[in-house]
C-alpha cells in the first residue's frame, strides 16, 4: 500500500508506546477490519513531524482481501492526516523495506518574506533570499557514491556502512517555493535533513562548494552541518 | 494591507466577543504595536472556516508608519494562520469596503477517491467523478447580471438589492483538483457557496443547465441549492 501523511500531529512512523504514530494507526485500523492483529511493515521510518506522499508498507493478510475494499475500509477508520492512497496485491516475496531499491525525498522551503498560512505545516520558512546557483553547485558536488558520515546523525552508534549512492541532489525554484530533491539507493539517519541544513548554509553564503567536498572527505559530523527542521521534509517515493 | 488566512481555526473575519476572528487578531496586534486602539476595516466579512489569500483591509494610523516595518511587526505578533502579505500607504479617501469594485472567490474541490492529507483543511472532498462539462455549461448560464436571490442566504431578512453582476463563473480542472472561480462586482451572503453547492449537484447529474435558468428566474431559495461547506472557499482577490 502507498500511504500519505501530514506529520504535524504524528510522532513519526514507528510504533512507540503512548505515541500517535502512522504504523500504530494503520495496525489499529487493520485489526478492526480483520478482527486479528496485523503487523504493518514500512519501507523505513520517518521522524516526528516528517510527511509522506509515497510511503510504502506491506501487510500479510490472513485471508485474501479485495485491494480496493481494503483501501476504502482503512480510510474510513484512519484519521484524515493519514490516508491510504492505493493498495495492491504484491508477490509473496515482496517486502516493503528489503525489496526497496531506492527513495526520493523532497524538502520544501518558502524563500519569501511571508509564509502563506496554508503552507505553514509543510514548508520551512527562510525569509532572506538564498543564493540558489551556489546551492546547486554544492548539491552537484555531493552527488555520487560517498561515505556520508558527515551528513548523518548516529545517536545510537549503530555500526553500519556509511557509504551511500546519492543519485541526484537538485534544487528547484518556482517563485518563492524552493524544493530540494534527493534521490538515492538509501539514506543514512537524518541524511536528507543534514544535506538540506548544509545547503541552506551555502545559500546564505556561510559555506561554499569547496566546503562541501572538504566536509564529505572529513567523514565526521561537524557544526557546519546543521539538521534542518522536520516540517519541510517529505518522503516522496520509494522505488522497487 | 493584503491579508491571508487559513480559516480552519478561525471564527471568520468579524470581531465577536470570545471568538478567535481575523479582525480581532489584527486589532490586537495593531494595538500592541501602536499603543492605542486601532480599527481595522476589511473589504467584507468571511464566514467561519473560510480562507483568504487576498483579503484587503485598511487602517487609519495615528502616525505615519513605515509600511514594510508594519508588515514585519504585525507578522511577528500574529499567529501563523494569519499573515499580512503586504502593506502600503493608500490615498486618504481609500476604504477597503466602499472602494472595492469587485471580488474573486475560488472554491477548491478534490475530485478523486482519496483526499491527500495536506489538502484536508482547504479542499472539499468529492470522491465520485463529477461531470465537468455539465458544470461548465451550468456555470455559463449563471453568468451575467441577475437577481441572485435563489443563490443567497438571507437569515436576517436584510432588505438589499439582490441583483449582482457575475462577470465570470468557471470551472478549472488539473488532475483530481477542481476549482470553481467566481468573479463579480459583489456577492450576496453565501452566494459563492450556494453557486458551488448547485454546480456540484449538476456535476452529480442531479440538476441540469435548464434547472439553473429556472431556479434563477424563480428568485426563491430552494432545497435544490445546497450551501457547500466553508473549507473549500477562499477569498482570492479584491479589485479596486
Amino acid at each position: 500500500m502507498v500511504v500519505a501523511y501530514e506529520g504535524t500531529a504524528l510522532a513519526g512512523w514507528q510504533t512507540q508506546p503512548g505515541q500517535r504514530t502512522v504504523q500504530a494507526l494503520l495496525e489499529e485500523a487493520l485489526a478492526a477490519l480483520c478482527g486479528a492483529a496485523v503487523r504493518v511493515e514500512g519501507s523505513g521510518r520517518t521522524d516526528r513531524g516528517v510527511h509522506a506522499r509515497g510511503q510504502v508498507a506491506h501487510v500479510d493478510l490472513p485471508a485474501a482481501a479485495a485491494a480496493r475494499r481494503l483501501r476504502r475500509g482503512l480510510n474510513a477508520l484512519l484519521p484524515p492526516d493519514v490516508r491510504v492512497l492505493s493498495v495492491r496485491v504484491a508477490p509473496p516475496d515482496f517486502h516493503a523495506r528489503f525489496s526497496a531499491r531506492g527513495k526520493e525525498y523532497r524538502y520544501a522551503i518558502w524563500n519569501g518574506p511571508v509564509l502563506p498560512p496554508h503552507l505553514r505545516h509543510t514548508h520551512l520558512h527562510v525569509p532572506r533570499p538564498l543564493d540558489v546557483p551556489a546551492m546547486q553547485a554544492a548539491a552537484l558536488a555531493l552527488e555520487g557514491r560517498h561515505d556520508f558520515s558527515a551528513f548523518a546523525a548516529n545517536p545510537n552508534r549503530v555500526v553500519e556502512d556509511p557509504v551511500r549512492q546519492l543519485e541526484r541532489l537538485s534544487i528547484h525554484k518556482h517563485g518563492h517555493a524552493l524544493e530540494i530533491r534527493a534521490v538515492g539507493g538509501g539514506f543514512l539517519y537524518k541524511m536528507v535533513r543534514s544535506l538540506t541544513g548544509f545547503l541552506l548554509r551555502v545559500g546564505r553564503g556561510e559555506q561554499s562548494v569547496a566546503d562541501a567536498r572538504e566536509i564529505l572527505a572529513g567523514r565526521l559530523r561537524t557544526a557546519r552541518v546543521p539538521t534542518a527542521p522536520p516540517q519541510g521534509l517529505i518522503l516522496w517515493r520509494v522505488f522497487y
